[in-house]
């Protein structure tokens, strides 16, 4: 076919959008073809890693139409990425338009059933290597794959994880910004490599801790905790976002919504003792939802159902993070 | 053109080498158009930074044929990099026959006049995202680009570094293989992170530093550092490998010849203020070469040309590192 005709996806496959510049500089969105290649190998979100991305999920309604959740929360933990990268990746509006372009494609072609799920993965690198001084001229995309539903079996029994050191001291994120601890960045192989060891020694996922003690994160998930307070109300934990750990959106849709029904909240400065006496453990993250945690380094741990269809509603409803995105942390009085 | 017509580069641009699976499994190298795109977006080198690489540099001699130099060290630390990142990247033998695919296209293209310098990367990424439980296909390369002669100004003046602090505890790496810090992989956007932040700090490059206080490494270069012993013997010391550093192939070789020339060597692990009182410090690498610092954090330190030129000229010797790339440090006795 003619390189300027539409690339028209197939049904129930994954759909692609590339953010081209215009010849006036405009950043447009054009529907792709995933299975052909796009990049160069000079691209340096592949030599050098350098580039950052999101990861969300989309949902058909009733009506077959699909709709990114949490959108304002990602496009603004995108923005803090790029700052900290020094990244002129595309605007909110040009994300906004490419996932809009990507919706309407996987409609068009796949008529979703309510209920149907896609991950949508934004995407933005520094671009091919240039000619020192020139201005580098990003590569970006967002990817719309579809998932399968929740594996309910897997979210009634829980995954076993393994406490892996991180081996980052967590006072270092405050006086080096050159260490990204808070931009979710492309480069992501120890995040790969400490899932691949987990699943070597019987586990399932991986709670990072700092070299000095602190929880830190999951490598694709943030933790939240909950327990009693010895005056019998609940309280949500999460470890405190300024020992070097990314900003969970899916975490701040729970705290919101656990506050609106008068739950205590918790950032805490986290250890591994923090992981003992509670109601409940769980990963949060955009795609695999609230999944609870079984085991900590073989250790039983309580899984209460009910504690996790509560948490995994308040994420569906999908209420607007605000201010708890960017806030700043509530000391937990434990 | 037709698919299957071999690609012929052109004089003075750069080449690409794919490593390609024939029907029978076999890795082949393929000449390929570098300004095309060749990868996917799914590919694990750029969603994950999940892959290695290595840097290396060939030269042409008096009859302009060319050569890669330190090609057993690279191949030997490339092959370390799979082994900790569990990839099953190409063996060898096939890229032996990649680089001398490339060698030949870029001489058959260019007729290189002796001394024309090349950098040679070999990358390898964990290839496409697959479906769970199938084996990855990695995506490997070797790009070929035409590089300067080396900056003899720069080489003269020295550059300014600046200590910033890596994170890591010093003490992570002998228990934590996950961190990968013997690993050569893509996921560098920290590293490059530290250069911009240098730059625009009024240095040019980096030492990065442990979160205890250990010298370790340039974002893309290794330590060495020339003095005198007490007794009056010359001392060439780098810091200790175990410490969470690459093993540097540029320093191998180096250490072996001032070895051979009588001088003493030394592994130690080393502070900042190892960095003072010294005849000299260089950050080495494969195609920059040694180059000398002249300012640590602001404060100057001294500039030997004669010294620079004499590891230079054990660097362009090119002896065999042997052991040195894969044995045990020498404890420094100063």
């Amino acid at each position: 076919m003619p390189a300027d005709s539409p690339f028209v996806p197939a049904a129930h496959e994954p759909v692609l959008v590339l953010l081209e510049q215009d010849a006036h500089g405009l950043v447009r969105p054009r529907v792709a073809d995933p299975d052909v290649p796009h990049l160069r190998v000079t691209d340096q979100g592949v030599t050098r890693g350098d580039g950052l991305f999101e990861t969300a999920l989309a949902v058909a309604d009733e009506a077959g139409t699909l709709r990114m959740r949490k959108l304002r929360a990602h496009l603004g933990r995108l923005a803090s990425s790029a700052t900290a990268l020094r990244l002129p990746a595309p605007d909110a509006a040009a994300w906004e338009a490419a996932v809009d372009a990507g919706l309407r494609a996987v409609e068009a072609a796949s008529r979703p059933a309510p209920g149907a799920r896609l991950s949508v993965r934004l995407t933005a690198t520094r671009g091919p290597e240039a000619t020192p001084g020139t201005a580098p001229h990003p590569t970006a995309w967002v990817l719309l794959t579809p998932v399968p539903a929740p594996d309910e079996a897997e979210r009634r029994a829980g995954v076993r994880v393994l406490l892996l050191d991180r081996g980052i001291d967590s006072t270092a994120p405050e006086h080096a910004p050159w260490l990204l601890t808070g931009a979710k960045t492309l480069s992501y192989a120890v995040n790969m490599a400490a899932l691949r060891h987990a699943r070597a020694h019987g586990a399932d996922d991986v709670i990072f801790t700092s070299s000095d003690g602190f929880l830190l994160e999951g490598p694709t998930s943030t933790v939240l905790i909950a327990r009693h307070d010895p005056d019998g109300r609940r309280r949500l934990l999460t470890p405190l976002r300024q020992k070097g750990i990314l900003a969970g959106t899916s975490q701040a849709v729970v705290f919101a919504a656990a506050h609106a029904a008068g739950w205590r909240l918790g950032y805490g400065p986290l250890i591994p003792a923090d992981l003992e006496d509670v109601d409940g453990i769980w990963l949060a993250s955009s795609v695999r939802g609230v999944l609870p945690v079984r085991a900590v380094d073989g250790r039983e741990t309580p899984v209460d159902p009910t504690l996790t269809a509560r948490l995994q509603a308040w994420l569906d409803a999908d209420g607007d993070p605000g201010h708890h995105v960017s806030g700043d942390p509530v000391t937990s009085d434990a």
